[in-house]
């Protein structure tokens, strides 16, 4: 009997935002899984760090800093051998991902390499976008309206033209893309409804109208642009 | 002291997808409320069954099955009013919402007649967007990919022009919209890529290839259309 790959969401970093059954899963987890950048520390682990049993066993994925495929290729590969190792032992794997596994996530690195070999279950989680709509208190999408959500690295042509198809819009993963969403935005005329907020949930969550953001933003921030959205039924 | 209104999602549908903060205010919750459509069973509460205190007062919104706004606006203007003698007395008042509050949920009707006057805390809850990507394997979105969240009742002409644009989309709400949705994926040559999901989660969970669904589908019923999504890195 081989192991089961549970690719498992944490929700925005909040640990209160654990659904009871990531809770359950890595509170009982004989082996867990997980990326870092660069050696830096993991976000996913920090989230999940109190509820993580002395006695698991961590597969760390280091993956290098740079723009080039290769290098971070070859970390997923090597982690999801690991990974196989254990679950051709029996052992289950909670793989720990942050906000929703199949958002985004770098869970679907590891699924494309292991889910044709072994038993895969996805736990959904919370994500960073419906929790940094609720931290602003901006209803996101309303009856007939489009949501459009587009990361922060797309080249400014694409984001120009699909911002200005969008009725509420989020931009994920800001980043070191700030002046060139700002430009976007601007052109738009929306600047002054858009709502920027990094680190949503945790302790050092920031949040303020975009024009008021810094000047750089960290990876994890977002904006929000409810262009159409009337709560009022 | 007026007490707090608490609009917390409860995720898809499994109680095992209620966030822990979640589960902790509803089962400490001195008064709940919810909607009811026409007299009908509340999906929501369904969904926090187990965890509703027998002491917990429940205030019911019943909404009318119109297409007419005005029933439905006076059926939330009596809810509100009742949930605010509440908050006046000092009670916090847990509202249950399926998925997540903002995103797409009725909560955003009292949120709009209430948090003016009231404390009012969102607590994000688990999509069912994120829920039938799980469900199906399906990763939605990766590294600069725009997500495109469409709802089912979008009238066929604009349906038609955002699908055009899209790389993965989500048609939620698709109910007695399918034959309209089929029609339109059908044109932009995208049936062959669709996946069509039921009540995700859910024990009665259902999931097929879009050609195979039934010729009916419940409200709570969604397709998606990885277009692009590559996960390999």
């Amino acid at each position: 009997m081989t192991g089961t790959l549970y690719g498992v969401g944490l929700g925005p970093g909040d640990p209160d935002l654990l659904t009871l059954k990531a809770h359950r899963l890595i509170s009982t987890a004989p082996v867990i899984a997980y990326p870092t950048l660069a050696g830096g520390d993991s976000f996913a682990r920090a989230i999940a760090a109190a509820v993580i049993p002395q006695t698991a066993r961590e597969i760390v994925m280091d993956v290098p800093m740079t723009t080039a495929r290769e290098p971070a290729q070859a970390a997923y590969d090597a982690g999801a051998e690991e990974i196989a190792a254990e679950l051709e032992k029996g052992h289950d794997v909670i793989a720990l991902c942050e906000g929703d596994p199949f958002f985004y996530g770098s869970f679907m690195y590891l699924f494309a390499r292991l889910s044709d070999r072994f038993s895969t279950e996805i736990v959904p989680g919370v994500t960073s976008m419906t929790a940094c709509a609720a931290a602003q208190g901006l209803p996101l999408a309303a009856r007939n309206e489009v949501l459009t959500v587009i990361p922060g690295p797309l080249d400014e042509a694409t984001m120009t033209a699909r911002v200005a198809q969008a009725d509420s819009l989020i931009i994920m993963k800001v980043g070191r893309h700030l002046s060139k969403i700002r430009r976007v935005l601007e052109a738009a005329g929306l600047t002054e409804r858009a709502a920027y907020i990094e680190r949503a949930t945790l302790p050092n969550e920031l949040r303020m109208p975009l024009t008021k953001a810094p000047e750089t933003a960290p990876y994890f921030s977002m904006i929000l642009v409810t262009k159409g959205a009337d709560p009022w039924l």
